[in-house]
């Protein structure tokens, strides 16, 4: 397993270099402190293996702590496992081998090497940091969202009949929900019936069971190139092979893709139709219909992440054409969910598909989890049904658009090219004219998370655009080291 | 598919015979209640595919309504492909093939005989049904819960600051429940750190994510028999062997053991310690130190699933051996949850291992689900904090003692065997010397869902055993129903 960090290509953002947060206040021991940070960076990958570590008198220095405490601190992480010391040399972080080695075959780690600085990035979106500092996420920031709709729902949950919080639930998911959620696809023109559609745990565990139920190990997955990194992880634990269709600005290469799929005969093409992460842009309805009559062709299924759905105006004030309203859930399985518009807390997400595939779906939802909890169902339930929610979107939009605007703007002034500017949406897809991994990593240095484009492609080769979130672009010190790393 | 289901040995119950429930006061027409009453019946395979539907006549008759509705309802189902009329014959349940047919290759659908009786019972133990009507179940009673408890934590959320809701929250799990879990492992004499600890949606998630970590397709794992049925479908679809462990009273048949693992060389032992489901009885110490032996020898994984933990009085009043107690988290994987004793709907479970597999654990929780809601985390986290949740287990056993030990004098006087009587626990695996294949689908047509023997193990041979669910025995019906039975 070590082996196949060491041999990655792509290096990941490194903070060695950052000082410690020690506080002489809290509960735990300076020692102990140290010892965690420490742990915690070898854990993320960010302090790698066999690297020299600061020699205690530097590392006593930098922090501002005694010798003796990082003595100690070094000296309980050799008897952890995490550091070992060659004598007259230093401290090194030791190659840790698993627990339980003879059980990780070679093979069940194939998935391993692009996984991991997936991995890094989506560990770092986790982390507590203020948003500013985050022009990579892909979320809003949380002053952009409304807890107090999320709250008053709680509210009104907690007083009603709370024993129906305490069986398992509709397997399908809470039934007013996906009554709800078939007006929503109304409006779509997509027509469904709530037993169409299966709640998940976001549009992650959709993911999951789709590709779970449709493809086997050694099966083709298409996505677009660029998309969302975390599939690649997710596919490539089930053993299928990635392949990413080239996207342009109105959707797939369409030739590229039917070259493919002749070559591939691909199971299941994952794409976002509208406002597609990373570029923001949305497929025209030509190429929709292109698309499909491929699919057919070469009998694959395509599965549309419509995740950024309430973040585009509709379709009367921008183009807007998903597959699933063309084909009405014939081949199409279409996601959905509200993590990005409402809180990625309440894991909220759903599939709508066909009546006999929503069974299966349904039947392996619960092999996997059961049921979802039907709480953060219900408060979805309570803002849509109440009509906040399409209010709270309208906000979000007119918002995003200024900063949008504003970013844009900001990024030609600093000789950015944007040559695809989305007219809706949170993400811009810039061409930085340097290598993004990079930037990322000075970046890192400096306290900031960017997103390489390098990351969103199935090959992950390196990149000169990387993902801006339009959201997340108010630090004035960010500006200036995106300035002058571009002028240089 | 349909094949597959032809073929099928063990015969789920129907309820064919059964009347509807049609309402004429509902708020859809009677015909539309027909139809979605049988397209259900159809779904749940409770009707089969190629029988032959009652006559218009005889469905008019039996339900209590006019022969134009039925013919309409019929009609209906027919021009969804529920139904087909055959010249002169009557109606039967057609073959229904699936959308997308070439996508479901035989192998994909592998797993699908042993699984559909056991989606079968888990589907009817989501049902809304009495839990009188359900001896078979897995759950307490709502009325044995405390839906104020549950009602009164998440007030207190509510008045939380609620921006915590919105974003992702951490990807190992609520870190002040990771740290309240830390205790209760404790008093278990488990020493474990918080970062030992993720989070998972109920033990159902914790088994596939583990599964799927330590094992590809083809790999052996062992499993109880009897045991929690679920597995069998959930770890079939991973491709994996599974096989079956003689639980004995005190625990594995451990020559069988030996004897299994050396053929096999399985991968991972999935066991219940305390309280297996479905004898109820726990392991001895000495069974314990056995098993462990064996897995070092032939070095494989043993998962321990926990779930019933709290419903056993603990080891100062009862025998009770874990084998995460022996092993700390060396070879034991251990997995914990709240959905027996507080509530199934918050979906909380946990996985407790080494810190190494508890960041691959975390990672592939990511790659399938994200996270998880901090929801029902912090409901759980408060419920336990403040003390409550051990009054009310305290309660619960109580509760539990007196109708186990009512359920079993009934049970023995109309002439059962209770030759496991456990000391502790809801369920007893209760030998009626009639095949419960047969009495369960006799029960069926009364109302009542059974458990019978043979959904516990991995073989699905018929079984003269069943579990029976001490606090969901309070229907005389059903009590005179097995008297009728098993004195024929």
């Amino acid at each position: 397993m070590t082996n196949t960090l060491k041999s990655r290509q792509f290096a990941a953002p490194r903070l060695v270099g950052t000082p410690q947060l020690l506080s002489r206040d809290a509960d735990t021991s300076l020692v102990e402190q140290i010892v965690r940070s420490i742990e915690t960076r070898i854990d993320d990958k960010l302090l790698r293996t066999g690297s020299r570590m600061p020699s205690i008198r530097q590392y006593a220095e930098f922090n501002g702590v005694s010798r003796f405490t990082v003595v100690e601190a070094y000296d309980r992480l050799v008897a952890k496992g995490f550091l070992e010391s060659r004598r007259g040399s230093g401290f090194y972080v030791r190659e840790r081998s698993p627990l339980i080695t003879t059980h990780q075959a070679p093979q069940a780690h194939q998935w391993q090497p692009p996984l991991i600085d997936v991995v890094w990035l989506v560990r770092n979106m986790f982390r507590q940091m203020p948003n500013q500092k985050k022009p990579g996420t892909g979320m809003l920031p949380t002053e952009w969202l409304d807890g107090d709709l999320i709250a008053n729902a709680l509210r009104a949950i907690s007083r009603q009949n709370a024993s129906q919080l305490l069986g398992y639930g509709d397997p399908q998911g809470f039934l007013p929900l996906r009554q709800q959620l078939q007006l929503k696809l109304a409006e779509l023109e997509i027509a469904v019936t709530p037993e169409q559609i299966v709640t998940t745990t976001g549009v992650t565990q959709a993911l999951d069971i789709v590709a779970r139920h449709f493809t086997q190990p050694g099966d083709v997955i298409f996505v677009d190139d660029p998309t969302w990194f975390l599939m690649f992880g997710s596919f490539a634990a089930l053993g299928a092979k990635v392949i990413g269709i080239p996207r342009l600005a109105d959707g797939p290469d369409i030739v590229k893709l039917a070259e493919l799929a002749a070559i591939h005969k691909p199971k299941l093409y994952v794409l976002v139709s509208v406002l597609h992460n990373p570029t923001s842009t949305s497929m025209s309805a030509a190429k929709a219909f292109q698309t499909l009559k491929i699919a057919e062709e070469h009998d694959f299924i395509i599965v549309e992440d419509d995740i950024y759905c309430d973040m585009h105006p509709g379709s009367a004030v921008q183009p807007a054409t998903r597959l699933a309203t063309l084909d009405q859930l014939n081949r199409v399985i279409y996601l959905g969910g509200f993590a990005k518009t409402l809180s990625a807390n309440l894991r909220v997400g759903f599939i709508a598909t066909s009546h006999e595939t929503a069974q299966h779906l349904a039947d392996r939802k619960m092999l996997t989890t059961l049921t979802t909890s039907e709480i953060g169902e219900r408060v979805v339930y309570k803002i849509l049904s109440e009509g906040h929610y399409r209010k709270h979107a309208d906000r979000l939009r007119t918002k995003m658009d200024i900063a949008r605007e504003k970013t844009v703007r900001h990024l030609v002034r600093i000789g950015m090219n944007v040559d695809i500017a989305p007219p809706a949406g949170m993400f811009i897809w810039v061409d930085t004219g340097y290598d993004t991994n990079i930037l990322a990593e000075k970046a890192a240095a400096r306290g900031f998370m960017l997103a390489p484009g390098a990351l969103f492609s199935p090959n992950q080769l390196p990149s000169t655009r990387m993902r801006i979130n339009v959201a997340a672009m108010s630090d004035p010190e960010m500006w200036r080291f995106l300035e002058e790393e571009c002028q240089r």
